[in-house]
């Protein structure tokens, strides 16, 4: 008899990433960590490499810790685990040491509890996430690791969709979470194998393996959008739309972050001939564009003058966009950064202040 | 003393749009109606064209139709309105003669009220709706009308794009209505001129100029998917992500409506460079593609062969993608249309059994 359907399900999605992260240390030149000497997992080199997960003791990465656990030794694989210790919440250093616990329980080595110190900025959700995320960096470039597996489940995607939403900037918003994502130097280091698994199945696996799981607070606290979202939006949506949002809402990140970075890929392109000898941008080429590209032009060039692309929103790009379809002598325009754009003699000229 | 805001607001907008028939009407080649002689409005000809206001007798097209009776005069144009009368609940024909009264009253003229039968394709929203757009087409086309102006409101246009959203097909679904669209021929007879006002604002210059209006039942009724989102979904979602949401959500229509025509603009262009002489798709080629147009492509040439656009869902087109990405010696897949896709020597042949 094999494993219960859910225990199948998540380990399925784990083999599937650890073998892409083996191609990945074959395709590559080596970094930190040893690269397998053949094409096959078996014929891995001395030191194996080490792939980690994220845990914070929830059902998510529970159940990712777990599946982890199983599938790496069949592969030549090292696993380990690292827990992010927040501090947040009285008692959360016990919390961390419990996790640390149950992850040496399934074998995990090495397990780490990682202390951070949470900031401000962006708001207590952002802060908390930069930096768990520079933990996270720091102990995989310590330890060398080829991996760090994060448990973002199809909820998580579809809550990060609606969030995007929210923001009304367009595409690349809706584009939720990257299967494959990373840091400058480390673009495949965080994956994501459970986007396409829900939440309940990652819980059921748990269960049904016995394992403890450890329910977040802060996953109900209502002050939280993420939580508001996922206890009464996300419900109410589904009561009015049907049970398919979910998974349409998966479906619509990836379509949408193909569609990005295929927009993204034409405007990079268009830029370069859109430029006078000069480099100075020219409103009739820009004119002539697609609005889609014209306005992807434009930020890009708003941002390489120094405007952080954080603060710009749509609403910036299309006052810029009128200086070119709708020009009647508008004045100066202001934008995030000290950054100024005008239209001179039929060129748009972007610079700092 | 000027007028109240929300009364400035609807008839501002549609102002705008009345010069837009007008700039249309003196750009194409005469049609039906008669083309203003010079570029001014004052300048039009003998006969002045027609607009035409759909109006249900609720407070978005009762506002609407009270700012195309202000506005038309003055640039010109004739202004009248149609009623449909979808004969689905009992005393609609009465309601129906109500409205025209509550139009003539507006001196909108002339005013009509045109019955249509209600069929059962694709739902009830939907059968209704497309009853209603037949009627108009022919109303539109017996009178010469230039155009006709439908009451579509920001809220309208955040619930489209949720129930696009809950289909989970792509950007394209996610661009909810047009401010300008029309069938083959007529592509500018439709135009909404309050996608950018809320239906608070129409209800207020309803109740400001002391106009009736009618709450159509079918609107509050959670039998219908638009209405469990208006009354439950939406209010739910504003909860959790704040009052920016319906602005957000219109936004985005706006922006993936661009996305999405760059987008198909580039597969025109790049379906006939993956053709052999022999006018097959090269999968060499195909694979080359940024995967969102790769997919286009592959869509456009699915639909090609005769498989109905309504029935094509984004799994379809990802399964056909998978013989160009994973190739693995598939057999041919069965499209909707009894359409068939296969692999054969390195080109894709996709064709009606």
């Amino acid at each position: 008899m094999g494993p219960h359907p859910a225990v199948a399900a998540i380990r399925l999605a784990v083999r599937r990433v650890l073998h892409d992260v083996l191609t990945d240390l074959t395709d590559r030149p080596a970094g930190h960590s040893p690269t397998p000497s053949g094409g096959t997992p078996a014929a891995a080199a001395a030191t194996p490499p080490l792939v980690l997960v994220a845990c914070s003791g929830g059902a998510d990465s529970m159940a990712l810790a777990s599946a982890l656990a199983f599938e790496a030794p069949k592969l030549g694989i090292r696993a380990g685990g690292i827990t992010v210790d927040h501090g947040l919440q009285a008692g959360s250093d016990l919390r961390a040491a419990e996790v640390v616990t149950r992850m040496t329980a399934l074998r995990l080595d090495p397990v780490e509890s990682v202390s951070v110190r949470v900031g401000r900025d962006g708001g207590p959700e952002a802060a908390a996430r930069d930096a768990r995320y520079a933990a996270l960096d720091e102990a995989a470039d310590r330890l060398g690791a080829a991996a760090v597996l994060l448990g973002h489940t199809r909820d998580d995607q579809a809550e990060t969709v609606l969030l995007g939403l929210a923001r009304g900037s367009g595409i690349r918003s809706l584009s939720g979470m990257a299967e494959v994502s990373g840091g400058p130097g480390r673009s495949h280091r965080y994956r994501r194998p459970f986007l396409q698994i829900d939440r309940q199945t990652a819980r059921k696996a748990c269960m049904v393996q016995s394992l403890p799981v450890w329910d977040d607070p802060h996953n109900i606290d209502p002050a939280y959008t993420r939580s508001r979202l996922r206890h009464e939006g996300l419900p109410a949506l589904e009561k009015a739309l049907g049970k398919g949002v979910v998974e349409a809402l998966a479906r619509t990140a990836q379509l949408s972050r193909d569609d990005a970075d295929a927009l993204d890929s034409w405007a990079a392109e268009a830029e370069t001939g859109v430029r006078d000898e000069d480099g100075k941008l020219e409103c009739a080429k820009l004119y002539a564009l697609p609005p889609a590209v014209r306005r992807r032009v434009l930020r890009r060039a708003v941002v390489a003058a120094g405007s952080p692309a954080g603060s710009l929103f749509a609403r910036h790009i299309e006052e810029v966009d009128r200086l070119i379809t709708g020009w009647r002598g508008q004045g100066a325009i202001n934008l995030p950064g000290r950054v100024e754009a005008q239209r001179q003699g039929g060129r748009l000229v972007i610079r700092q202040g």
